[in-house]
């Protein structure tokens, strides 16, 4: 078995990786955190451009865990810049792989609660706009395909129902 | 703004994407299928090996959409060679990009009812072996880090239980 690093970047690596015949494609990132935070006017959505896809989305606040932070760091850390909020009630709901058959990066969903007001400074790069939503108007968006969204995205709204 | 190719593959292409002062590094990903197949003994799920995060996983069957399928012909294929079942009913019941951060990769899950069995044969670099769970013991063996899954694999899971 080798392995051939074809790129070393900011946010992802990608690997060949040759066992026997077969050459996997193998793209290495880090985890992730997505947040659920239901509030009186509903669960915070982040409407945001996503570059990789050419389009919108409507996902819940989520972003990357940074050297040194644990995921719960991360997510506290995500739910003030992109959304304006902290919590004081902290729970991992799950984790999972978003892509397992080629990629690395794992993505843990968390509930906060017991919300209060915090100050929101999203990345510079980063234009979004926060929308509430109740579960079933945003999943009802979801699966008519008026919006676009990410996988984890449906886990936290079809949680957030249970 | 400008693209550059870092790399194109069998699979996927690694492009930079510059805008501005930023640079995007972004992954090019064709579309997957997931089945959500819920038969007498328990819904149809595939523990294997997955290069990409060094361990196993239990998943719903899935894959890639091949050129020229639509994405109910790959689901039906991906459901005969992981499972070695057919479907007389099927529902497309979501689609969501797995990571629209850096990746286009869009999954679709579906539902498929009315099964028969078919012939199973699995790609001959993929070994996999067929477990039937309830949807709530595959979820509590999830949640508890038990086995490791996928994102969309937990949509399905969830949606199996409403």
């Amino acid at each position: 078995m080798s392995r051939e690093y074809v790129y070393r970047g900011r946010i992802l690596n990608l690997v060949l990786e040759r066992d026997g015949n077969t050459t996997y494609e193998l793209v290495e990132h880090g985890p992730a955190v997505m947040i659920l935070a239901q509030t009186p006017q509903g669960v915070a959505l982040v409407h945001q451009h996503r570059p990789a896809i050419g389009g919108d989305t409507l996902e819940l606040p989520a972003g990357l865990v940074e050297p040194g932070e644990t995921l719960l760091d991360a997510a506290q850390r995500e739910l003030a810049e992109e959304v304006g909020l902290g919590a004081r009630g902290w729970e991992l709901l799950v984790s999972a792989y978003v892509s397992p058959g080629f990629c690395s990066e794992k993505l843990s969903v968390f509930r906060a609660w017991d919300l209060y007001e915090s100050r929101r400074a999203p990345d510079p790069d980063e234009q979004m706009q926060v929308v509430y939503l109740s579960p079933a108007e945003a999943l009802a968006l979801i699966r008519s395909g008026e919006v676009e969204t990410s996988a984890p995205t449906v886990i936290g709204l079809l949680l957030a129902q249970t």
